[in-house]
């Protein structure tokens, strides 16, 4: 009995009723789900230490890529989805219809890790001088959202993957420019704290510029998702949805400026084991929480806006250690679960032929490449940052990351971009942010990166 | 359109087809869902760590009491199913049918932070101290199950809410019987931990008598299942089930014995941030999924297992602090959706009048006290105990805990028993899990529970 209803676990995974085969054993309980998902949890751990230590110790280059590499090589569409000996796969796409490699209970957990790693990283922020570089960043970040948009858009046109005679046809162009725009801050700050160059003017700058990209994706996005659900976009809808949006981390900065104080000094009240690190991940979770389902963005700006505002608090110095172990932990699985939407099968499938795939892909990863960093480093260079220093911004802009992955997703499960388009995207979001890891850490040796600190200061 | 998007985001969890409705927003996405269930995970924090203060600094009883009462509360059942103003509940009873007052993703956090607390309770289990005492934990664990079923089923059938003229109308009273046979280890383990009594011989016994009793529930609780299935069981299906859950332990324990300096040594080899926390999580995630997939044991008893298997090795110096911070942050949340799993709404429903249910509930948690009391204290004085330690041995495992209610939540779902024994069951529950914490600690106090170290030693 125990035997075979342990064959029939996966199925019920997804059927759930045990009513209806009134066979009645432990396994019809959710404990056995989450068994099920605990192995696969300890998988994607071992996972991402294999990798992360082989690229630390023998490729010297960031444990992020090897985590990254160790999910794209366990994802269902590699060897985790092999039946091995006849048996299940061991990790198959989600059976929720929402595309993912995985089971929602893990989506979450990784999800989880990343709105803590964003928390820590504004925790970490010198606040004095992310709002000495708001302003710069705010430039970078225009520039690298608007170049980016436009030689997508243009891109996919030139090659004949969209049809310019009717508002509709266009729909695919407009995504492919929407996902070109996106900028995963998660990859960079991972590398930066990794050589401790967060809190350098470039880093507050390329942190302080993905959430002001993050803002703009956003608003691009909810364009293109309304001129693709109306046809039309009215100039209104576009003000309020750019209102609450910028509304939302101006607003969270302002009060958390006035109120940090009172804030720590309430969770710091609380005597009983652990309170201190506990409430801060709950106001890092609230803030993520209602930035996403109030404002409409990113779950990962409200975590690093929230650890801003508290970043200059007696708070901070109680919970950066505990917060940092909880991080060890969490983080690699959000970067294996990243690596492990990676869908090359995916490549040169639907209509188009491979051929005309991979010419396509090739273009828009170089326009990825050289729109992001042109569209980020001209800023720079403008509110008084040398070449080297401009170098430094466009490239802790390049990664497009998770924030692509998401966009794209959302087109493929809408069928509004299709299998070709999403493979291409999918590639040119996997260069770039394996690009830019590998040439950030050589481009943070040497000097400083402003004009002058006199000129930077009066840039403002 | 953002707005009407996020009134309809409730029933997009549960329904998640993105390509029926053809509407095309970021609300579709995975994300929102997380976002949503973030925000529920923050106010499961908050209200864990206000119910834990309130214990603590008010009350002067464990933090995990508060929590648990903190989860009673915020339950879908009391103030968390409430619809505020007009708006949605805060918590709902899970859609999937599996009963659970969390949808499956915050269930799935929940449980990891249980296999983690039991995967530290081993670690820092002194293992000589553990092998001295696992046969007198083993007679401990023998009475606590045996008089418990015995008492539960009579109770059951004495009070008419069994049929005794056939074997059918009788698997309510065993359910029962398997029910009150349950001890929950990872109460005792807290409040032990709180008051730093883990290791005492009282501790130590406590923890390897819940892991042998986990064994013995799970084969009567596997017995019950196959009559309840079949009409009939069959001796030899019996002896496999026993020996497939006492394998599994015995040979975890002999192997790690052999092995786990060399399993540390490996790990330790791990040079990257975090490497032997993250490893050594993930030998614990694999042991409970074993135990569950394979063995079909509970997960936390894999857990505490590897735990024990590491616990003299140096891994287990190096990784204790880490875990301990990760385990401030993920407990709570366990101990609060057990509390949230309590119904009281349930109680007295289905087809039995009020009075009958109130008496059955007072009755059977007489006896669910007197049958775990009696049955481990009188082992206990005759394996080396004195008064006071039987005593204290007996308190410790009084708590039925989540073990109890996820027996009872199976019998639920699969229509054995009917909401007025679930009702019931989870009086006794809660009653047992709340009692021996606040009896726990003054028992405490005081000398040694050995009639004299000579004579424990002479028990083996």
């Amino acid at each position: 009995m125990w035997k075979s209803t342990y064959t029939s676990g996966r199925e019920k995974l997804h059927t759930k009723s045990a009513k209806d085969s009134r066979e009645l054993t432990l396994h019809d309980s959710p404990l056995h789900v989450v068994a099920e998902l605990i192995l696969l949890l300890s998988v994607i751990l071992v996972a991402a230490k294999i990798g992360g230590e082989i690229s630390e110790r023998y490729l010297k280059i960031p444990p992020v890529l090897g985590e990254l590499g160790a999910g794209i090589l366990i994802s269902p569409f590699l060897l985790g989805g092999i039946h091995w000996f006849g048996g299940g796969a061991l990790f198959e796409v989600a059976h929720d219809g929402s595309g993912l490699p995985v089971e929602p209970q893990l989506f979450f957990f990784a999800q989880i890790a990343s709105v803590i790693l964003l928390f820590e990283a504004g925790l970490e922020t010198n606040r004095e001088q992310f709002m000495r570089y708001v302003r710069p960043a705010t430039a970078v970040a225009a520039g690298g959202v608007i170049l980016p948009f436009v030689m997508g858009f243009g891109a996919t046109v030139l090659l004949g993957f969209a049809d310019t005679d009717s508002i509709e046809g266009m729909i695919p162009a407009l995504f492919v420019g929407a996902i070109m725009t996106a900028t995963s801050v998660g990859i960079t700050a991972r590398v930066l704290a990794d050589i401790r160059r967060l809190d350098s003017p470039e880093g507050v700058t390329v942190l302080a510029g993905a959430v002001v990209d993050d803002v703009l994706g956003i608003i691009i996005l909810a364009v293109v998702v309304g001129i693709a659900d109306q046809g039309t976009v009215t100039a209104g809808s576009i003000g309020v949805i750019f209102l609450k949006a910028f509304g939302f981390w101006l607003g969270l900065m302002i009060i958390g400026s006035i109120v940090s104080r009172y804030i720590s000094n309430v969770v710091l009240w609380f005597k009983s084991t652990g309170g201190a690190l506990v409430l801060s991940l709950a106001l890092a979770f609230f803030a993520s929480a209602v930035a996403e389902i109030y404002f409409g963005l990113a779950m990962i700006i409200g975590a690093y806006t929230m650890g801003l505002a508290l970043s200059n608090t007696e708070l901070k110095h109680q919970v950066e250690g505990a917060m940092h172990q909880v991080n060890n932990f969490m983080v690699p699985v959000f970067f294996v679960v990243i690596g492990m939407q990676v869908d090359f099968t995916a490549f040169g499938s639907g209509e188009t032929s491979l051929g005309s795939a991979v010419i396509f892909a090739v273009v828009l990863t170089v326009f990825a490449v050289i729109s992001k960093v042109v569209g980020s480093a001209v800023p720079a260079l403008l509110v008084g940052f040398n070449r080297v220093g401009a170098y430094r911004v466009s490239l802790g802009m390049l990664p497009r990351g998770e924030v692509a992955l998401i966009v794209a997703g959302i087109g493929l499960t809408s069928g509004v971009i299709g299998q070709d388009i999403f493979g291409v995207a999918i590639v040119m979001t996997v260069v770039t942010t394996v690009l830019a890891p590998v040439f950030l850490i050589p481009a943070f040796k040497g000097g400083s990166g402003l004009k002058s600190e006199t000129e930077a200061e009066s840039s403002e």
